[in-house]
């Protein structure tokens, strides 16, 4: 345990060498970050006995803080998550390098080439909860990305991600780039990453992953800018004009294939003239998959036997097999709902109506915005981005999920003769 | 004089307006726009002498206050720059409107058509001082892209402000536009502009343009992302193959067609195997200029009548009619300069080499870097963004120049049919 003052200088000495070393990956070739995350993978690979050893360590420590079962099995590595993790990692390798691309040139009238190129944000800080696989993750995308990454896991996963970070590091160091460019944070005190959020000079970005109350205290403790995500209450519109048999499978998907997510659906909402052939239906279904119905008092005098929804219930999100259902008397009033209780994260719209769907996707303002599909597929994966570090629910700089290209930015080059300004 | 404990509920109560005006805002056609934008302009030009006379007490409440020549002409509205305000947002009007392009669009292996759709950021909140053409300026880019905006200009400009923003605000009400949509801070306490800095929920950015401590205090205080601009200490490298007429025009262009600005140059980097040439041709152009030189020790083995460069000179914005100089071994060194001392706004090299320019651009990492033109240059009307609301020398969703396209963020959309995720 560190004393309190000594925290501002090292963590700042942390952050100083993660920006030093942020100037070399910057210029590195995609061949050669890809050969480290390949021989980080292998490494990972070869060490999973190690790997779960360390991980006994902080299983046993959470066995004394009882933490709760859902908590220790984020929290356990098995062969197949790390296996999983070193896998992740050969992905990355085979996306495309978004460094040094040039997305758009012009030229102006006096004869200037002006041009945007990405280049990497420089240094970037990913505070997190339980699973010490994002550890490897975060990493993996933040290399690739010519990015520095400072790493704060939760406290409880201490000794995990510590474990992973000495393998990545030490196949930084063989590979021979700058071991700064991944740094596990090693202090738990809330102090310490107060101190981190401060350091405005050295660190371009955070990223907090886990609940509220973690992303509250970092956006009110942070000068650095933060990407975050704060809850997904999801819509899917049943317009009309829906394809029942397309709206019952997507409705279903959306709710149960993974109601854990931040992308599954949370509310639905039903066109008046279609709630009397398509409530039955769905409720049916998905009362056989074992979801809890919450309904408007209009869903109620078609399904009597659910439970009445209060005016709470359009904000929840519930993260579990309850979903709440109002029927609306058109787009219109389905577009207002979303405004008021949505956050901005997936709407969907199932119709067949042309106009309907090219309102819904031109008036609704969320992350991902879908007409005959899922919500499920608001993912970077998913939506082709070949990998995600996270999906953002503010609008600057990234908003749905981030991928290798959200953890650039672009400059402006310019290509003269000797111009001068007139 | 509003109590202390007004500010939070009323401060919330515009945020929440302005968030209402900016769902309108988002829908309308870009006619619409364009037409309140040139009816503005018309009133603006029918109004110079109530403008001048709202202005004059101002101007006479900053005699009582003393305030500096320099901030009474930067506050002082004339016919000239009434008509410029006017000028300024016909010139807006005319721009593309960036709200509603699908900037790429792919389809994914399940079928599903996955695209980027440009949407408004929502409500902007702007934090200036002084100048109150700037209330014009940014209502003006704010209303074209979309965004709701909140004006908080200078406490000496209250009154030029309010009657600017009075008569934009008749003209939204006249084309049927929300008049929340431009809404102008009325209060001067720091207290506030601390209540609005809190509403992550309603304000979407906050740009504050003035001194380092306005900036700094913005940073501090925020919970909402914020784009900033902190200095600009411009660095121009004469390589040993730069075509010297042309270095020569371009230095002096770079530091005296307007000094006092974020983009003039303030240190020159020489390389040593033409500081003996060039120098002192420099030196005779700038001096004959009016321009202060302070040299390091090579330096002033060459301009031996000229001042010392201390330390400190290497970090300084002057903004006036002072510049450094430096003589290096080559372009290494020149780079670790700029990357030492640099405030990553913008950098030029002047060279013949193809090497080292391609060098130059790639590893140096400002907002704008240059090959063989002025620093001036990085300015978004300059550089064909039509406009500009600001240079960001933050990485984050903007860096350099922005523009319209700047003021807006983008949604994914997804067209479907009737797919889910296995």
């Amino acid at each position: 345990m560190k004393k309190k003052k000594d925290f501002s200088a090292e963590v700042r000495e942390m952050a100083r060498k993660a920006k030093w070393a942020s100037h070399q990956l910057a210029q590195l070739s995609s061949s050669i970050k890809n050969k480290a995350l390949m021989e980080m993978s292998d490494e990972l690979d070869r060490q999973p006995e190690w790997l779960i050893r360390e991980n006994q360590k902080d299983l046993a420590a959470g066995r004394k803080l009882r933490l709760s079962s859902a908590l220790t099995d984020r929290l356990r590595l098995t062969p197949s998550i790390i296996h999983g993790m070193a896998e992740g990692l050969r992905e990355v390798a085979r996306l495309p390098d978004p460094v040094g691309e040039i997305i758009k040139m012009w030229k102006r009238p006096n004869g200037l080439m002006v041009g945007k190129m990405r280049i990497p944000l420089g240094v970037i800080g990913i505070i997190y909860e339980s699973r010490p696989n994002v550890t490897a993750d975060a990493a993996g995308l933040c290399l690739k990305s010519g990015n520095s990454v400072i790493l704060k896991g939760g406290s409880e996963a201490f000794h995990s991600n510590q474990a992973i970070g000495e393998i990545l590091r030490k196949i930084l160091v063989k590979t021979g780039l700058p071991q700064e460019a991944i740094q596990i944070f090693p202090y738990t005190e809330r102090e310490a990453i107060r101190e981190m959020l401060q350091l405005e000079e050295e660190i371009d970005l955070i990223i907090p992953r886990g609940g509220e109350a973690l992303l509250r205290f970092v956006v009110s403790h942070s000068k650095i800018p933060v990407l975050k995500h704060y809850k997904g209450v999801c819509h899917i519109f049943v317009d009309e004009t829906a394809d029942l048999e397309i709206a019952i499978r997507v409705c279903l998907n959306a709710k149960v294939q993974r109601p854990g997510v931040c992308n599954a659906v949370e509310t639905l909402l039903v066109h008046e003239k279609v709630a009397g052939r398509f409530l039955p239906k769905i409720g049916k279904a998905l009362q056989k998959e074992g979801v809890e119905l919450r309904g408007c008092p209009q869903t109620k005098k078609i399904l009597s036997h659910i439970k009445g929804a209060r005016e709470k219930d359009w904000f929840e999100e519930y993260l579990d097999l309850i979903l709440s259902i109002k029927v609306v008397k058109g787009i219109e009033e389905a577009i207002e709902h979303i405004a008021r209780y949505g956050s901005l994260h997936t709407e969907a719209i199932l119709t067949s109506d042309y106009q309907n769907a090219q309102k819904f996707l031109k008036e609704v303002h969320s992350s991902c915005v879908l007409v005959n599909a899922s919500t499920r597929f608001n993912d970077g994966y998913e939506l082709g981005l070949g990998a995600e570090i996270g999906i953002s629910t503010s609008k600057l700089h990234a908003f749905g999920p981030m991928g290798l290209e959200e953890l650039t930015t672009t400059k402006f080059i310019v290509y003269g003769e000797g111009q001068i300004r007139g």
